[in-house]
């Protein structure tokens, strides 16, 4: 599995990314869920433990000691619980963010965790990016926004430069935060030479518990009204609910394994291709309308994923004598005389 | 004026392109023209007539004959009829194009006459572009086009892709014509090593001929009900509309500048700016909403501008010990040995 390309990995991240979206939708019944959405997470979070652990297991059977290490030092393990921190605050913050702005705008606004996670790869990953790459980062958080820009008979849109200062000043944070905790997962990814299932292990078991800790939350929150949480977990599941759960486990397993085996650029970019797989899937399921700002969307995703991941000589290399941008009489007539 | 910066020509082309649309808006009274708005383009061609005459008179008189090269044989002369006559069918095919799709779908495909400008400019002027360059140009079309996107409570834009399929055929016709104007007057301008003004004065005498028939053409039309058109050439006339003719003209020159010592691609980026600097201009001057794709489209653009007239190294310079995309497990593992 190591030895997979990393771009079949993203594949294969963007298609699930995208079956998400789609089976979250076919999840639902008369527009809205019956069952306890807060469980998926959790559940998902338990199928990604029971697949390391069983990973983990085989590797540790198959292989010597010397080529799969753990490390088992507090001091290391500690570092897991501090991605489920991120999303604790990450999650509140959202919340907060929503008080002031409504959903479209905070959906436009999370298109910033594209260049978030840039800056942040930057800064705390010292990853240098040529000035074209970050041109391609900037172009991708455009083009997803575009494809997101409500067309001409949809509702009004006055809210986008109206919600108050709050609003954006959390959603900037909130698209920080996001990164941060993809930057972080894959510092601790590539921090040592552990094998994977190992750190998933630790990181989904912390991921684990701080779900089944917000399951706790929310029974209080709502004074145990329907029971604790275990009693009513499976609820209103459906055959496509338990497809939801295995799908959001297994992108998640995707991204530990991208995290690890290639970075978080790639991780972004696969996400945001999803998307747009997403909205071009629900022209086909859903009878969405196409708009031309999908289109649009499309075209400056794709030529961004071109401009950051092919080999640069291949797009600025030119035939030495051509000469595209004269810049005085004096260069063209020089040219001119030479040519005849 | 021969030895300008490019772009300093190219700067003041985009500020007077931008100021035409905003003229012409100002020289409309109570939602139409008082004017017959066919007499503009004659006026402007008549005057730049008269100023490249009057440059090639003081460049005669100054310069000695070595310099100032004049070709007066006709098998040159006839050339500059060609400009003229694209235009005269351009004109046509642009009617016939919006009996099909409203002028809004219209706007839209012209963003097109930037892609083949420069497919044009690579086929008959054989300029070679780099895989950047493309894109930067396809770029700047899906900008310009993201630009025009109908907002949120705007009238229905269901028509954008219901149109006949002759519309659209139009509409790359039109787009063709349009680059093909642009592209062999390029080619007349640079064929020899004739003085500018003297190329313009063959180019702005057909151009009035061409202007002058039109004026009579749309006379017998009309079965000359308002009289002759040079009866009432300046009938309804401001300020305002001699702004608009001398501006158009002013452009005009502009741009034959830059056929000259630019080319075809500095002008459709000159243009291309003028529409979104218009359109900036307009939130202060006509109250026009601001959009988001408007930002979003002007983002496009200037990245776009860089990504074209940036020199590539400056693009795509990278420490050489950068590797961005690991691909396998055994890289990462082999980096990290290295690395510790």
């Amino acid at each position: 599995m190591a030895a997979t390309p990393w771009y079949f990995v993203a594949a294969l991240l963007t298609i699930l990314t995208s079956s998400q979206g789609i089976l979250t939708t076919l999840s639902q019944s008369d527009g809205g869920y019956k069952y306890d959405y807060a469980t998926v997470p959790f559940l998902a979070e338990v199928f990604k433990l029971i697949i390391s652990g069983l990973f983990l297991w085989r590797e540790m059977r198959t292989s010597s000691s010397t080529t799969s290490r753990i490390t088992t030092d507090w001091k290391s393990v500690r570092l897991f619980v501090i991605p489920s921190l991120i999303y604790l605050v990450h999650n509140n913050v959202q919340f907060a963010t929503l008080t002031y702005v409504d959903t479209s705008t905070y959906q436009i606004m999370g298109n910033l965790k594209i260049v978030t996670t840039g800056i942040l790869f930057r800064l705390f990953l010292k990853r240098k990016l040529s000035k074209l790459q970050w041109m391609a980062i900037g172009l991708l958080a455009v083009g997803t926004t575009t494809s997101q820009v409500k067309g001409c008979g949809e509702a009004s849109c006055d809210s986008l430069f109206t919600a108050p200062i709050q609003g954006y000043l959390l959603g900037i944070l909130s698209a920080g935060l996001s990164a941060l905790a993809g930057i972080y997962t894959e510092f601790l990814m590539k921090r040592n030479n552990d094998t994977l299932y190992w750190q998933n292990l630790q990181l989904y078991t912390f991921g684990s518990l701080f779900n089944v800790a917000r399951l706790i939350a929310d029974d209080f929150r709502h004074g145990f009204e329907k029971g604790p949480w275990w009693q009513r977990i499976f609820d209103g599941y459906s055959i496509t609910t338990w497809m939801v759960v295995l799908n959001l486990g297994s992108t998640g397993l995707l991204v530990s394994w991208l995290m690890k085996y290639a970075d978080n650029i790639v991780k972004v970019y696969s996400t945001s291709m999803a998307m747009l797989l997403t909205m071009v899937a629900s022209i086909y399921l859903f009878s969405f309308k196409p708009t031309l700002q999908l289109f649009l969307g499309i075209i400056i995703c794709i030529m961004s994923l071109h401009m950051y991941f092919s080999p640069p000589q291949t797009l600025v290399d030119l035939p030495v004598t051509n000469e595209a941008h004269p810049k005085t009489l004096k260069q063209v007539v020089v040219e001119e005389k030479t040519d005849s």
